[in-house]
């Protein structure tokens, strides 16, 4: 597909982050919002209006009418997750794409359903986890893959909270039981878990365990929580995620022979640029009173906010998909479907009293 | 005691870090080294003249002689943890006030041991834990403590890590199972618990966990290991402690209103000047593609090294139970044995399968 020919997105639903992605979609290259369908058309009308859609783009008042919409090449699925294996399955069987917000799924076996239709269909699965778009994460990647500078990983710890206020935490979907059941392991661990796996060239951990104590809401729901991955090398993996504490976006690293920190992994500070710190080759001075070298701060440069790399690149795949007749790149469903079963084994073992659960792949 | 009469420190042993100690000693403006002992007389002789010992210094060929001394007011035991028991109370008896290295027993049985001659003998005790005394110590509690900076502890991990070159895992005595049995948890894992406690308000977890999968040496002493804790209110703790990973010395704490980072926190990069990252009321930009304000860097110096800083406070104690009678300080002996109660229940919770084992008080 020539990059003259933009893929055309319908947006499901009237979500807040779709806002986020809407621009994004504006500012890809090759994307264009083509439609945009809410259950009131009322609502549907207004949101394109307030995010600034251009006129030729379709406002319908259901989810399937943009389905049906031939010039929909692809979907951007922002629904609550309960809702994302009917309308994920729908998308594909009607050939369209699908670009699926995290939580992907309540657990794998719903995703599996999701998987194996956009497979069948020949349609490009992604979930939309932005920060691995960013060129800072393939900088980091870099770093981390480099044997003499970052050595073996040994440990990982990733942190990503923030504060929901009174109106979030009873009001939010990521708080309901019957919406977003997964709550902040769901919304927050996902990032935390993915951080983990993106560190361990996405192999999964033998055994997931539950940190103690998780905070639930009264409906059950999930408020904060951790766990501790281990894979049976000596390499370790904690993470905590949170509704309940003051943002924090973090990934520690050490290997055999560096380290790398990262304090805003999700979403950078800023948007055009974005830091990361490194340090190698630690050494201890005489009568070991200072440590050389202090770390080595890295700012990447974007010309595209992260969100906006990711509809590029699923794009790109989309494009080559009914331009050239290439396969779906199965990446993205792969490294989807590892972090949902991380997210289902820490569920796991909350429920089981904190038992270490073993991933089964 | 007036500032001109300084502590008298006897030196038990030749060790290594010794060697950082004794320049602390010299450092500190009410402190003096006034003997050392070695089990040869002629290595006490050697390392007195390579550590630059004052020509008044005495020397002695055994540690007894040492605490027959009367004109030593104080001992640093910087010996293997299996000797600590034995010198640490004979030096006690003798009523010599303690400065003990890290770990500083083999279990919380041992230092109670320790900890309890000291008292019926009237000696301060304080264990060698340096950055304790570092200035940024004490600026990271304010922040820590500030309820509207960054209210209520939620998450706290830390990292304690160094590699050992091929001597050292062969040779040194942090390794020998006869010496140091607790291997890199009492050595590095020691200062990891002790921030988390620290951080904690020095509040015990309820239940400590260790994580799977630690390595070991072939004699059986820990390499790498780590733990959570947990605190009944939803507040966790999470560490990492090795002797095979580049120099890493982190906490990461997350608060409800802010955070706190730093990455050298058990020695210094630099000497002099040591930093700390906070960042508190973060929020999220329009359409959530930024976060304020980024992270504040705060620089704290030190006239002293935080070594000196510790002797300078050991031998103040020292100083005022001399002079004015005082009691001794009872914070040192209790943030230790707290510390201790911790290290064992890692390695119980190693022994018993990575089973959460409780924390008696």
């Amino acid at each position: 597909m020539a990059e003259s020919t933009p893929v055309r997105f319908g947006i499901l639903g009237c979500a807040n982050i779709a806002r986020k992605v809407s621009r994004a979609i504006a500012l890809a290259p090759n994307a264009t919002i083509s439609a945009v369908g809410s259950r009131s058309i009322e609502k549907a009308t207004a949101y394109a209006k307030e995010n600034g859609y251009a006129s030729t783009t379709k406002i319908y008042g259901s989810y399937e009418a943009v389905l049906d919409d031939p010039e929909v090449d692809a979907v951007y699925v922002p629904l609550p997750t309960s809702l994302h294996v009917k309308w994920a399955v729908l998308a594909a069987q009607k050939k369209k794409h699908v670009l699926l917000e995290k939580p992907v799924a309540l657990n794998v076996k719903e995703l599996d359903v999701i998987l194996e239709e956009c497979e069948s269909n020949g349609v490009q699965y992604m979930d939309a986890t932005m920060w691995m778009h960013h060129p800072r994460t393939a900088k980091m990647k870099e770093f981390l893959s480099d044997s003499q500078r970052f050595g073996q990983l040994k440990s990982v710890h990733s942190t990503f909270a923030y504060l929901g206020d009174t109106e979030f935490l009873e009001n939010n979907i990521r708080v309901k039981s019957d919406l977003d059941a997964l709550g902040a392991l769901g919304d927050a661990g996902w990032y935390s878990i993915r951080a983990i796996l993106w560190t361990s060239d996405y192999e999964l951990p033998k055994t997931v365990t539950a940190l103690r104590d998780p905070e639930f809401n009264e409906a059950g729901v999930i408020l904060s929580c951790g766990a501790s991955l281990s894979w049976k090398d000596g390499r370790v993996a904690t993470f905590y995620c949170s509704f309940l504490a003051n943002i924090a976006m973090d990934i520690v690293a050490s290997g055999s022979k560096g380290n790398l920190r990262v304090h805003d992994f999700v979403v950078p500070f800023q948007e055009n640029v974005a830091p990361f710190y490194t340090v190698e080759g630690s050494w201890i001075g005489e009568l070991a009173t200072s440590i050389h070298p202090a770390p080595s701060e890295h700012q990447v440069n974007t010309d595209l906010p992260q969100e906006a790399l990711m509809v590029k690149e699923f794009s790109n795949l989309v494009g080559s998909i009914k331009g050239e007749g290439s396969k779906p790149e199965k990446k993205w469903p792969t490294i989807s479907r590892k972090t949902q079963l991380v997210v289902d084994a820490v569920k796991a073992s909350i429920e089981k009293g904190f038992e270490p659960v073993e991933i089964i792949y």
